[in-house]
């Protein structure tokens, strides 16, 4: 399968998340628990994982599958940084409006190319750095209030602490990303091995986190396993579905393709939501909407495209020129 | 002189313009007849220019000067141009409202970018066809009414007339530039001696222009050269000097550099008029004239910066590449 295909796939399916939730509720409320949703998720994608495994064991090659504590202790980690990031996402929210909250959120976009660099020590060109701040500035420019909107929060007028909260999760959530592409390439096991051991351990902290919802009230509405599918609909079904595929395709894009891939699809997901909701949730369409899908199509041009494309050459230079520049973008090109 | 040099200098006269403007207002209204000062810049344009003519006579190597009608013929051509764009701008101002008129003004960034490409067959590469993209993009982000400001013209609601005409007038300006640089550069003629033809015909124009306003009033308030200098205080004369000095540059720009130079120079200048007017004019600064300038500034370094600084190589790549790669680069680079 090739890695734009599934990175469009990406793209469609984190757009109806935010589509599909919004049609899940009912009078602006959930009437299930929402806590449930991941926990059933990562259900899904275990049991998903645990057939595609047990089909590749009946083929003619058997998965590679490593199973030493050495290495299956490393994948309860992503669980970990989810968790902390969860936390101070919500501290962060304490101190920002959520129109604030919202536009520093492109922030871990470009927190995920520097840690990519950093950490996973893969070479990005000038114009690819160029490209991936300018995609966070058009994911941002699309997030800008517009002229006569209803609420019209003040940006930048919130403490230092809420700013530092905020570039803090936008670090954590890139550390999640890196690491886990780090731990799906260090080997060459089985994607579903693998996947199997991430979501194992994202079962179980999504299940602690039901529990300790439950001693919170102090189990005043009984144990999360009595009411689990209370309120489901269809729509929550296809939210939970939805919600368990993402995470397929960003396991296989993590292990074939790579964080700044992950980043761009859902980026482009974002503004996908912000059109569909336009024609869905009547939306007033905005100028800084539009200006925002130019940005990060122009962006996505300036990453992808190989330099040949980018930087063609006059007609008047020598014909070996040309030949050269095409086996030096080959060569440049990250992925095939 | 280097070109860049240039283009920074009318870069900060152009922005000191709009502010000298403004300073040289009182009580918001102006109490000299602004049309004389496009008059008094075309002639003090000429003083100049004659002044460095009568200057280059008398060196070592005496200036090139075509004197034929036929060549001379084609200088009041801009002028005419202009003529005819300003009436299209007025006819522009009675379909749309001002804020959808400033932003429309952004086309014209692209309509030049693309007579240049038709008319004076300037090839440019698909990234710096980005880069122009990407600088409308920017100063139109830099102009989209914030959450909250006073008043609220709602965009993109015009007759379709005040579209057609905006584009018009994207179209005329473009063709008047455009027009200038193939005059410039079509022969090897002094440029102060094809200033002067250029700034006779304009000063030509413009007391033309200053005699119409007349007849329209029945010369109520006595004919304008009566009344040149009523009301010019210390300001109004930088205003004019400023204005001249511009011209006087982008004539240089339309020689030895290009229009594309130029409109970077004069978008660039818009935002620095906007971040200036924050501390002269305590005008409340917008995310989107933050986001406008990083959008133009990344623009600035994709048109000019050589491809071998933007899609440098891995290093693990063979040691000849960079060496052709950064030829191909001086072999693209239009200016030095």
């Amino acid at each position: 399968m090739k890695w734009y295909l599934v990175a469009g796939l990406l793209t469609l399916l984190t757009s109806s998340q935010g589509i599909l939730t919004t049609l899940s509720q009912t009078n602006g409320g959930y009437r299930y628990d929402y806590a449930t949703i991941p926990f059933l998720a990562e259900v899904f994608k275990l049991l998903v994982s645990s057939f595609l495994l047990w089909r590749e064991c009946w083929g003619s090659s058997p998965p590679r599958m490593t199973t030493e504590w050495k290495s299956v202790r490393l994948y309860p980690i992503p669980s970990i940084i989810y968790l902390i990031h969860n936390n101070v996402q919500f501290a962060t929210l304490t101190y920002v409006d959520t129109s604030t909250y919202q536009i520093m959120g492109n922030l871990k976009i470009v927190t995920t190319a520097i840690l990519f660099r950093l950490f996973l020590r893969r070479k990005l060109s000038n114009l690819q750095w160029m490209a991936i701040f300018l995609l966070s500035v058009g994911t941002t420019t699309s997030q800008v209030k517009g002229c006569g909107e209803a609420s019209c929060d003040s940006h930048f007028s919130s403490p230092i602490q809420g700013y530092l909260l905020g570039i803090l999760s936008a670090c954590l959530s890139a550390l999640a990303g890196v690491y886990t592409e780090f731990l799906m390439k260090r080997n060459n096991d089985s994607l579903y091995w693998q996947n199997i051991q991430l979501y194992t351990f994202g079962a179980i902290f999504n299940m602690g986190r039901l529990l300790l919802d439950d001693f919170r009230v102090g189990f005043e509405r009984g144990p999360w396993w009595q009411r689990l599918f209370d309120g489901y609909s269809f729509t929550t079904w296809m939210v939970v579905l939805n919600l368990g595929s993402t995470g397929l395709l960003v396991s296989w894009l993590m292990k074939y393709a790579d964080n700044i891939v992950k980043v761009y699809s859902t980026s482009m997901a974002m503004l996908l939501t912000m059109v569909l909701s336009v024609y869905l949730f009547n939306f007033k369409p905005t100028v800084q909407l539009f200006l925002g899908i130019v940005i990060c199509m122009m962006s996505l041009q300036m990453y992808f495209a190989p330099a040949h494309m980018l930087v063609d050459l006059p007609v008047t230079s020598n014909a070996a020129a040309p030949q050269t520049l095409s086996e030096v973008a080959v060569q440049r090109s990250p992925k095939s």
